[in-house]
């Protein structure tokens, strides 16, 4: 009756959840995306304890998402940034914002577009599609394992 | 120095993250979306408590995106299966899990490529796009009110 999809044992979405999907992490790193770097800043707008922030930044850092530098050369003062894994989110980040926008505010219409600064127009929808290009369902997804993996292991 | 791309007050991404961004949320959701449907089932898998489970289903029901039905015509017992807007989380999930293979795995290759059983290739990588087809980095994602809302307001 179960798919074995998503629940396989070294399962990506499982480490992905572990990382990113404590409470705070995901609102620390909207914050991130919308350009925050400073503990105080994070502080200020989740309004979370300094304690845990603190332990989530810890492990954001730990996970390659964050990197902490100093806020100018030489400072002391460090702030954090999105590591190019933490800005390689952009696609599930942009995919929930979606998403909230289709199911969060019915039946009002959502508060904002995102666009492309460069060409003006809208995101397009974010779907899931085969290589060939056909639009994949839950229904539709298996699992295969990687080749690459069992040449290796 | 901060976009305010995704910080803007009723954020669709704060919605979210309320709704579906609380510890075990997220793993209940990867074990729905692998077909578990039974309390006991997402119990054993996940071994959380049966209180913290229970809250967490109470709040993915109230907010639409599981729904409780019998287990059978007549049945007293209760499963919960994901509602279309549910299931509508699948490209997230899917960008999510692919981040995770591109990320939490190396130097070693990912588990398990995600595949269409119709067409039988493997899922295409979910990016960022505008309408007119352009590759959208992080920093070219810009917001802009939604003209709708604004007539309605």
């Amino acid at each position: 009756m179960q798919r074995k999809v998503w629940a396989d044992v070294d399962c990506p979405m499982a480490r992905a959840v572990d990382l990113i999907g404590e409470w705070g992490s995901l609102l620390i790193l909207r914050e991130a995306f919308a350009g925050v770097r400073r503990f105080d800043d994070f502080q200020e707008r989740l309004d979370m304890s300094r304690n845990l922030l603190t332990a989530r930044l810890k492990k954001l850092v730990a996970g390659g998402v964050l990197a902490r530098q100093p806020i100018a050369e030489n400072a002391k003062r460090l702030e954090y940034i999105l590591t190019p894994m933490g800005e390689d989110l952009l696609a599930t980040i942009v995919a929930l914002r979606q998403w909230g926008d289709r199911w969060l505010f019915a039946p009002q219409p959502h508060p904002a577009d995102m666009v492309d600064a460069v060409d003006g127009s809208v995101l397009e929808r974010i779907e899931v599609r085969s290589s060939k290009g056909r639009a994949v369902a839950l229904a539709d997804v298996q699992l295969k394992p990687n080749r690459k993996r069992r040449r290796s292991a």
